[in-house]
């Protein structure tokens, strides 16, 4: 009897940055990190294993095609190590079945296109990792924290999407990486209004990869040591008592900060790493005019009132996610859509996930006066490519042992290819 | 008889950049920096200064436009400054004139356009100091340095083009800031074939002015104290040693980091400051593509050989100043041509000074192949809206004391005016 099992993990977008790595074949970083994870309902990678007699070797398909399985260290690893858990297992009990030495078939896609400028290793890897427990019959063996620390390997943040809710991974210290691993700050039920936007520009250059570009940094940037050493442990402690807290103002600002820090310190790097684009800076300047339209300023400035509305993060791309309270996505999606016109060929942006819903939902009047205060020039039509709607969510699901939910035919091969 | 001078003074382009003020009264700087003086054929403000017994104001034309002459704080201190020492003078002779106890006109102007993106304050302050340190008949009575000091209380770069060459403002300690002075490192004759390009990028929106940017910086950036206090006093020795030895490749890459890492510490500034844009960028990235043709990598970073061509550096804007060597002048500017194509409706860009002498002087074949290895997309027509070509010069020049150089006509008013 072949064992399958089909799960989904999420993906998750950090506040505090994580960039650079002290071991690199560990996937140790430079310093700690901390995200949200993003609701799976909207945006999610899902992951079937099937462990069967029959198959004679290891294979792998992502997103329909398939891949080398043993071409990828990382992953290599990571099933490596979950089978001697359940080796271990049947060493203790020899009544189990000898799962670690069948063959696996794992057929992994993601609902968001590799456009949507997400990056889909940490929800792949974390709904990996979490597949091949539930397959191999582990996964009440290991703890939450001991699958992140697996999932760690294969890509760094994916250790993140181990959990739901509000994420820190501590950097830890031990050399072997045993204390580098995430947990949770706060649950997905904590901040219930805390939404996320991703605002996806449109830009054909390519990018650094970020695994060349991090390495790049700890090399050349003489800023990078600052951040490490000062600024990120100070950030996390601060970050962590806003949400604790549900203090919107600091972790709007911590977040802001951190997003423009990780690309000052990509900008230090020798030659220098530049995602933000026209674009992005643009962004910048809308949500900072927009904030500033709700600041009371004082000479005094433990007595100004902040008043954020919108808090912006950027990763290895240009595009943004902001981080807004459910009460003000009508409000700041319009603002959005005047400041960057859908392409014209298109009577409207192209929304994934929630965002339909509260389109049209704005004060009209409230969103006019917005505008004219912000006095922002509108960017070219088609500037953003899309927009995505999401909230904060739960960590990795499974979806089911039957072919219902499977992304395998009953022939352990994929039910859609490429 | 009245007393008239007409001079001129250089735009200076720093490798090593100013940003942010220990004392914003006195305009001293939280760090040295260092500059190279452009030829004054090329790019200069030129003022002319008039003491008149019969004048009975101090009036002020810029660029055609009366200003309040005595609105303007700093350049009252100047004027007073200089009216002191020439006080004294009189003191000890009693033979001489009581010009200190005249009025005067000043009228200045510079040849290039405020839209070329090069500040005007530092050439526009250094003929200021120059010119009516002349015209009290002081020049004799006062070194450079102390011109220096002066002009530095009027827009603190403009210190740095008191001299010609490359020139050196040390930051100095004391709380008067009769320490903090710029001084030549080199004069305009030691490094011939050092030449400038300047790429000034098409960009309406209006940037973060530098005076309130760099206290902003000051205020909000973790990273800046990293750049004081152990980046740039390294950076200001290891240039000033590149310079003396004529050692390209060095000069070429401490410019370039010194640049991005400016840059990068406004962005880490909150909110941040974007002066680059997506051109900057383009040409961040034309100027790497084309350095590393002639880089030979190495595993032993100590044998790899740079072999650096161009140097980029941008102030406060996106505009690309590149220092480069005279015999790579032609081909650079046929790949810039052929990256950043002319408007649509103009058959070529538009160039100032001396660039188009080098227009179609480049190995065709090689530029070709060049370009095919460089593999760069051209960037939208008309992205650069000129291109400045010129060499390092020396500093101040009296240009005459008789009417033929002058702004002014014989009855103190502008010959000039918009």
């Amino acid at each position: 009897m072949p064992t399958q099992v089909t799960v989904s993990a999420p993906v998750n977008i950090a506040v505090v940055k994580y960039w650079g790595k002290r071991d690199t074949s560990l996937l140790l970083p430079t310093n700690s990190s901390l995200s949200l994870t993003l609701s799976q309902d909207d945006l999610r990678s899902t992951t079937t294993v099937r462990i069967d007699a029959l198959f004679n070797k290891d294979r792998l398909w992502l997103n329909g095609k398939e891949e080398d399985a043993t071409a990828n260290k990382r992953m290599v690893r990571v099933v490596q190590e979950l089978r001697a858990v359940r080796k271990e297992l049947q060493n203790k009990d020899s009544s189990l079945e000898a799962l670690d030495e069948q063959k696996m078939h794992i057929c992994s896609e993601n609902n968001f296109p590799t456009a949507a400028g997400l990056a889909s290793s940490a929800s792949g890897f974390a709904a990996l990792t979490f597949g091949i427990a539930h397959a191999l019959g582990i996964a009440d063996k290991i703890s939450t924290a001991d699958l992140s620390r697996l999932a760690r390997q294969g890509s760094g943040s994916a250790c993140r999407s181990l959990f739901g809710g509000f994420v820190a991974w501590n950097m830890g210290i031990n050399p072997d990486g045993s204390d580098s691993v995430a947990e949770q700050v706060a649950d997905e039920k904590h901040w219930p209004d805390m939404e996320a936007l991703v605002l996806v520009a449109s830009d054909a250059r390519k990018d650094t990869p970020s695994t060349a570009g991090m390495q790049l940094t700890i090399e050349t940037s003489d800023l990078l040591r600052e951040r490490i050493a000062n600024v990120v442990p100070q950030r996390m402690s601060d970050i962590k008592t806003a949400i604790v807290n549900k203090n919107y103002d600091a972790f709007a600002e911590h977040t802001m900060r951190d997003s423009n820090q990780f690309h000052a310190v990509c900008l230090d790097t020798f030659p220098p790493i530049t995602y933000l684009n026209d674009v992005s800076r643009a962004v910048i300047h809308l949500v900072t005019a927009y904030n500033n339209l709700f600041t009371e300023k004082s000479d005094n400035a433990a007595s100004s009132k902040k008043g954020y509305r919108a808090a912006y993060t950027f990763d290895a791309g240009p595009n943004a996610v902001l981080y807004v309270r459910r009460e003000h996505v009508p409000e700041i999606l319009a603002i959005v859509n005047a400041t960057f016109p859908a392409p014209a060929d298109a009577d409207k942006q192209t929304y994934l996930g929630r965002a339909a819903q509260y389109v049209g939902q704005e004060d009209k009047t409230v969103v006019s006066d917005l505008l004219s205060k912000i006095k922002m020039a509108p960017m070219p039509q088609g500037s953003l490519k899309r927009i995505i709607s999401t909230s904060v969510g739960d960590g990795p699901r499974v979806l089911g042992w039957n072919s219902e939910a499977s992304l395998l035919l009953d022939n352990g091969l994929p039910k859609r290819t490429v």
